[in-house]
């Protein structure tokens, strides 16, 4: 029987509970957002005792179903101020699941002024104070931990930027290969720092295997939907071979790559930091073109990437993070923007957040456009060892905006907009402006069918189809986030028949239920409306499902288009 | 007949212009609230081509009526994205009355990095770039600009923060004697920065008197309301004796002074930094214990504090800023603070805002709790030289709060709360949550009434009579702020019959109309409701009108008071 696990970090005690009836069907970001939306008030300080901290895996998380080992971790988010879901691979996911772990809820705030690790077992949590690993990188303390440990322990780890609380700051994850993971986005690390949580260990010894309660009708349904993910080409062939930054050529050609702190929509170096050139880069020094986040990836969209001298570098090395540093930073250097990413990953900073930041930050004249040094040294040097600078720079791209008087700043609710201009690519722009987290790409990708031709094709110039396109990706994506499986199935889902009934028989045959494509798309909605209620509650409204007054006012070449959406256009979103 | 003076800085242009039919009847707060409202788009913005700055003086600036010269200025904030008006003394109000200047519109925004000035007469604008005194202290400005011109100039200026767009940027006015009065809340100084102005000055030659109407009974009715003024307890004796510090030790009995960071209210040394204490040091060190801030003021609460050499240290030396800096950082010595006050002038910070972020910022560790060197260190090292810990700070007390992850952060609509405890001052609690300005105690000052028996007396620590109060209070002040004249004529207004009779002769006297008290109210309650409908437009609602989360949770000593008012409660206030 699932369990959830609660830890007080006010008195320092832990429980494990029953999962109340009604969080009994729901898992990663339903439950998350359930739990959020029922135990934390809207309105208390991300940071206070009052917010929470939830981790759940996925309602496949744990099966053998391929690409299922997402974890969901939700909160008040810092950066925000809205109700955030954010979720990431690595071993943990399908741990919890194993060891029936439903959900961990992490509570209060300690007393005193010293920080604790969690210990989790299939029987409940050990708290310690911790004070070895203080101030080390997330690399540092994995290391710490799989010595004291041994190399199965799963971990989840905040650096020094979540130890400071900064709003930019992530939950790092440890991978099957002992590197990092992230949940990224929405300042998640500096609630987990708030809870002065260094890191949660994960031991899943005497787990048994997740319970499928019709193996055979699982087993069956499984092989579709692998071979679904396989033949679909962006899953089983660019994906695998270029990475997610074979974006950067795609988006450059559409002219929707923002450059320049979202002054053009093409990089003229776009060949420096492309897919293409990363893929061979990487084969020449012997890193891996393939990689999955977690065991039962069949995506492998990540990689390794090595230096010149075969050194490992990073890995989990995403569009989103080339095209921030690349193309809107002007750094056109892929080793430095691969460096600035391991640190990153080390320091625990979300990527995009910082890659967005840094435009800003460039246009503020904290540095100039396309020093990739200068910004492996603010990183470092700032960021990294907690200075005034880097703290300015570890709130986040809008943070940067408000402390310099910058008037450029591409967020919407405090958090940084990602990797394609909503003023040529439209329909994301009405998933960042409507998204309940802040712009999130990844909340309702309309580059799909925007640009990729996934999907059907609906113009990225035109209004025409953007807010109905958005709207029926963020339902659908809101249930995918609940199953624990990798947004890249979408792709699949959305062009191959078979794919979501096998999906959704996967569920029915874990869990001995029957539901259906509707019952999804249901849940999809409810989801939404959940995280909506909670943000309207903390004081959202609809004025805050807009985008930056610039992108109305700056045409962007190369098709000088802007944000011609009016508020009503947006506003129609909700209607459903 | 009076003109608007329109200039625009996009293209350097500038423009004098007939006073439409509908601000004919407006002047200072009423008529900048109603231009920022009519003119500015709520959702812009502060720092971008859309916000206007605009200046206005009251109805009755440049009269010979007692303690009228007050200046209006308005924009939309940078500090809390509402609108704002924010007032000061100094010579220019009736500067621009005299020259028939109903009110200076400043819109758009240079295309040039380039700073400029603009050059005032009866008979338009000249705007001239400027490159000399860029990086200067406000002191060295006006000593500057008297040399160049002569000592009759009136000077408005913005200090380095306003150059830097710091969000507690404010606008300082030379006051007669050459030192400086501020239009200090809500980063109006940012606004000028933004609009690349370093100073305006004012040359009055050949303006005239301003036209009365009705001069007989103006004089009549000035005499009254003078009378009213002196023969009032706290305008005639309190005030002139002890500056507005005589409320250090009242407050600290109310056990409403808020200290450390708002966690106690009584501060132990209260005696070192009290009004009767400063009045002593005045009086032994040969400065001035009376002082206006502008012509025609009999109140005279300003002062003139020396060092212990007898050297000019600074004036205008406020109750709030030594609460801020004294009880509120545990500052115990009054020449620390009046050091900080005088450099807090030269740089162009509000002292308000500056002094609850210290309290902040001592919170977070930036440096410890009563170090008034230390205050003094980082106002002109970092503040004053722009460094990034500068830019924290001067970013006010919600920015280094949200910096450093700090959650006791007391701050309405991110504008920091001033020198009286809202848990054990309930009314004051009301003014703050509802101000259509953020944290503002000049708003509606229930003080009057809650601890100095002025107009009554409600409970402070009982909620009954608070919402009404602050209500009646804040209505009457948006009317008084219209008029030119000091917000301290409420006490006699209060308290004397025949006080606020003589005021609204005085105004019919001027402009030779019929208004009633009705009507005075009517305007009072159409200020705000402009105001408030910009903010809703803005994108603010019934949420923003809350305290922070601590004051419902944390008692305060001696009273052991908490913030206990319903949302319903306090959403009354807009129940008119």
């Amino acid at each position: 029987m699932d369990k959830i696990f609660r830890v007080n970090m006010t008195d320092l005690t832990s429980s494990v509970e029953e999962v109340p009836a009604n969080w009994a069907g729901l898992g990663g970001r339903a439950l998350t957002s359930t739990i959020v939306a029922e135990e934390v008030v809207p309105t208390c300080h991300p940071l206070g005792p009052n917010n929470k901290l939830v981790f759940a895996p996925g309602l496949l998380s744990g099966t053998p179903a391929a690409n299922s080992g997402r974890m969901s971790c939700g909160a008040k988010s810092p950066l925000t101020g809205t109700i955030k879901e954010s979720n990431a691979g690595g071993t943990s996911a399908q741990q919890f699941a194993k060891m029936g772990i439903k959900a961990l809820i992490i509570e209060g705030l300690p007393k005193e002024d010293k920080f604790y690790s969690l210990h989790l077992t299939k029987d409940g949590v050990t708290i310690a104070e911790e004070s070895e690993l203080i101030g080390q990188g997330n690399f540092a303390v994995i290391e710490a931990l799989e010595s004291k440990f041994d190399k199965k322990i799963g971990v989840m780890t905040i650096g020094p930027a979540g130890e400071a609380k900064m709003a930019s700051a992530n939950i790092s994850v440890k991978d099957p290969d002992s590197k990092i993971r992230s949940h990224g986005r929405g300042g998640m690390g500096a609630v987990m720092g708030s809870k002065k949580i260094k890191y949660i260990t994960i031991d899943s010894t005497g787990a048994g295997a997740v319970t499928i309660a019709d193996p055979d009708k699982f087993k069956t349904a499984a092989r579709v939907f692998a071979k679904a993910l396989l033949d679909h080409p962006v899953a089983g062939e660019g994906l695998p071979t270029y990475g997610t930054n074979v974006l950067v050529n795609i988006l450059n050609e559409a002219g929707g790559l923002p450059t320049r702190n979202f002054t053009y929509g093409q990089f003229e170096a776009h060949d420096n930091i492309s897919g293409e050139t990363m893929h061979d880069t990487i084969v020449e020094r012997g890193g891996k073109t393939k990689h999955g986040c977690h065991a039962g990836c069949i995506i492998q969209c990540s990689q390794v990437y090595n230096d010149k001298d075969g050194k490992y570098v990073t890995s989990g090395f995403e569009y989103e993070t080339i095209w921030g540093l690349g193309a809107n930073c002007c750094i056109e250097t892929l080793d430095d923007i691969a460096e600035a990413d391991n640190i990153m990953d080390d320091i625990g900073v979300d990527s995009i957040e910082t890659a967005v930041m840094f435009g800003v930050a460039m246009e503020a004249g904290i540095l100039p456009f396309g020093d990739g040094k200068g910004v492996i040294r603010l990183l470092k040097e700032e960021i990294g060892n907690v200075t005034p600078l880097g703290r300015i720079l570890g709130g986040g791209a809008g943070h940067v905006g408000r402390t310099y008087g910058v008037t450029r700043v591409p967020v919407v609710k405090n958090q940084g907009i990602p990797a394609y201009d909503p003023r040529s690519v439209k329909g994301i722009g009405i998933t960042y402006a409507t998204s309940t987290m802040g712009a999130d790409h990844t909340a309702g990708y309309t580059i799909a069918t925007n640009i990729l031709n996934v999907g059907g094709f609906v113009d990225p110039l035109k209004k025409d189809g953007q807010v109905e396109l958005s709207r029926n990706l963020q339902i659908a994506t809101a249930a995918v986030d609940s199953t624990g499986m990798c947004i890249f199935i979408a792709f699949p889902a959305l062009d191959i028949p078979e794919c979501l009934p096998a999906l959704i028989d996967m569920i029915n045959a874990r869990f001995g239920i029957a539901l259906t494509g509707d019952d999804v798309t249901e849940l999809g909605k409810t989801i939404l409306k959940t995280e909506r209620g909670f943000n309207i509650e903390a004081g959202f409204t609809n004025k805050d499902d807009r985008l930056p007054e610039f992108f109305n006012t700056d045409p962007v070449a190369p098709h000088n288009a802007v944000w011609d959406f009016s508020d009503d256009e947006i506003d129609a979103f909700w209607n459903f």
